[in-house]
């Protein structure tokens, strides 16, 4: 088999050394976690500029009360309490394709079109696209969030304020203008699209983009678990679907 | 059904609240990742001093290497490469009660004791107990680490910095002597330990450490799915498998 | 590293060979679904009678309508619609000690107890443990199935007739009478008790009575992914648990 | 809300009701596994000879031997002991796009392409689309069973035998003689593209193909948890990546 390296970590009896630093005297007592979780995915430290901007998107997205994520948390703690990680990741495989997918998508299309020559043209391109494919452009339009999604406004001044609303956060508000056109009347940019433009910003690549919301939601659904193993709320969401949705006999 | 209500969040059309607080107008932009996470856990702000501890050991956890965790996300991301909360959550499944079960298992021990009247004889019991039922304290020993785990004295000088080296490190190292008069060795005390006392030190309640591990480890899984992107360690890892455990006929 | 190997299978360019026999040549065509998992588990093919007491098993344990484990995959088919081995597995997530626990701790109390010298002390004294303790007698009571749970007669039943009635059924049965004593009321065998026994009367170890309701359990949740498919009740389910557990602002 | 029902389970005090049919009475001990898994997929019961087909693929599907999806359930399982439904979901969740989506991705295939008019005219197209979009057909060619893949004749003969080798069986060959022309030499039809077709010719829609690979799976990961218990593989195979991919510090 070919050679296989890994970059990440490795350790001796007294020591335990993190891409290239000792975890214990440069790293612990030193960052915070989303210095470390930056370094980690990017390789080296954020300015106090990117750290601010990734600290808004992880508390953006860290709780949004209840979601099918924490509902399944709360269902899965009530049947596996003492292993409180399992309720954790169970909820977590909830952010998928739906939810985070648009953050993702949208920080995908940011990514293509930054650098072409017309982006207005490219912005009016990629609408026509979805919209004959019948298919939202990800990262507009929110169901409960109308006519704007309030994280918004506030996300993309933080990045103005740190100097951060470049060439991504200028092609997300042309590809704005060119939805509210094609669908003849005013589609919000929701957080998924703000924080796809905001994570392109400082560095974070589409790939990983879901995993930002991974981490941040992991930290909110702890907060679920604990508000669980007070009020029991999993048995009263069980009756709950049980009462409203009664069986019915199939027809043979 | 009887009532039930929940403290976590609401939202209308223009605004969210979480916890009795505006997410867009008092949260994002104003706290850090693990200011908002002990908010949601702790239900109060953090103290600058709690935030340096809660960042020192959520880095400390972050990334070690190759453990069961980094392996099972390695190989699920191979074989569901589209959704990456997938990967992630799996390998979460692995931070249980053989790894974080200790921090879990020495918070409690500290928790308890805290207070008793004679607490280098409880500790004394507590080990004889351990002892009788032939399991090591939880927070003691390291199999790799040894004669001492270097952050463990990390951790515990950045508590005494903050002046949160409190009843709870104290109560940690009257065990630690404890736990070496009795096997006649020195037994270091390890991270998982040190993060259980220092975790009772800043207000978070052993039924939530794992809790803490977990969204820490999340980051770190993060990183690791990014260089599976690249290297593609998974199908190695099945080949090593492969060619180092053969096949051998069971007897009939 | 010490040597390693593995009993369960291996291939060639041109066969695959599982615990000693040819897969497609004496296992595909000949075996079901059953008699391949008694193999698997036990290492040698189950008699037709053995077969017929786990395929009774299996088919008991299947479907139980809205349970957390379905709920859970519902949700997670929802928000991950393109993955459907994520809804069954985060459904069997929630298999766990609540309710799967207590098939393998009537097994457990079962095998303990066979060939004790006087059967009806031991039974006498695992029920006075479990009142000591406050906790249950795994096996036993059901929250709904009042007086009797009806699925433990026609399991006991088919063992009967299978020859498989034999010294394990005979303790679970004395273990009832001691539980109804103790008690000073009824309370039934449940289907999980009458499991334990007939697992243990067929030669699966209790360490494995947990698969067996796991296998189970997964056909059942391929159908709620299917029924979830058609009718959407995720979203339902989501938007019941947010109008009947409103948001209550915390006392700060 | 609208009305929502759903058509899977009821039960009473004295009484459980499967899709239309008493579940002690007229399921248990009646049906094999098999035959209630067809059952609650596909709302009849199935023929004998439907049985058969799906207890042949139930059987080809079971075991790998060391895949991602087995050696996932071992790291789990040494991490978290005590809850074997975790060990084997977590192996489950590899059970996707990769390996199980070419079962799925073959089974759409052929089901769009029966009664075109001209057959071998879409066959032709197919491999067409697929070789312009660089990929492979799915269904087709196999990394170590060359030149062909023992597990298809026999599946295709068992379908034969049981009158079941229809117009999906037809559809799938002709499309072998298509892939091999274009490709210039021969690829076999694996097994995921043989069982894809029988799958349809039963009457299992495709949508749930990947469930058959699900439940089936979990019966051979529940063997290999079994095999762990006693070999401790998971600390092995960390140890073999641990020696084997060596850390390399990232150049900064």
């Amino acid at each position: 088999m070919a050679d296989m390296t890994t970059h990440i970590a490795t350790s001796t009896a007294d020591g335990i050394t993190v891409r290239g630093h000792d975890l214990v005297n440069e790293l612990v007592g030193r960052l915070t976690f989303t210095e470390m979780f930056y370094f980690l995915v990017c390789g080296r430290m954020p300015t106090k500029a990117e750290c601010r901007v990734l600290d808004a998107c992880l508390v953006t997205l860290m709780e949004h009360g209840f979601t099918p994520a924490s509902l399944i948390s709360r269902l899965v703690h009530d049947s596996v309490p003492e292993e409180i990680q399992v309720a954790v990741a169970s909820g977590l495989l909830a952010v998928g394709s739906v939810f985070a997918g648009t953050m993702e998508g949208c920080a995908r299309i940011l990514q293509r079109g930054v650098g072409v020559e017309d982006p207005d043209r490219y912005c009016a391109q990629v609408v026509e696209e979805h919209r004959a494919a019948k298919k939202p452009v990800p990262g507009f339009g929110h169901a409960f969030h109308k006519p704007d999604d309030p994280r918004t406004p506030r996300l993309l001044s933080i990045a103005a304020e740190e100097g951060l609303s470049g060439k991504y956060v200028d092609l997300l508000q042309r590809l704005a203008v060119a939805v509210d056109r094609a669908a003849g009347r005013h589609l919000t940019i929701n957080a998924t699209g703000a924080i796809g433009a905001l994570l392109l910003e400082i560095g974070i690549p589409p790939e990983v983009c879901r995993g930002v919301a991974v981490v941040s939601r992991s930290g909110g659904l702890v907060g679920h678990i604990l508000e669980e193993q007070r009020t029991r709320s999993a048995r009263f969401i069980t009756k709950l679907a049980k009462e409203h949705i009664p069986y019915e006999c199939p027809t043979r």
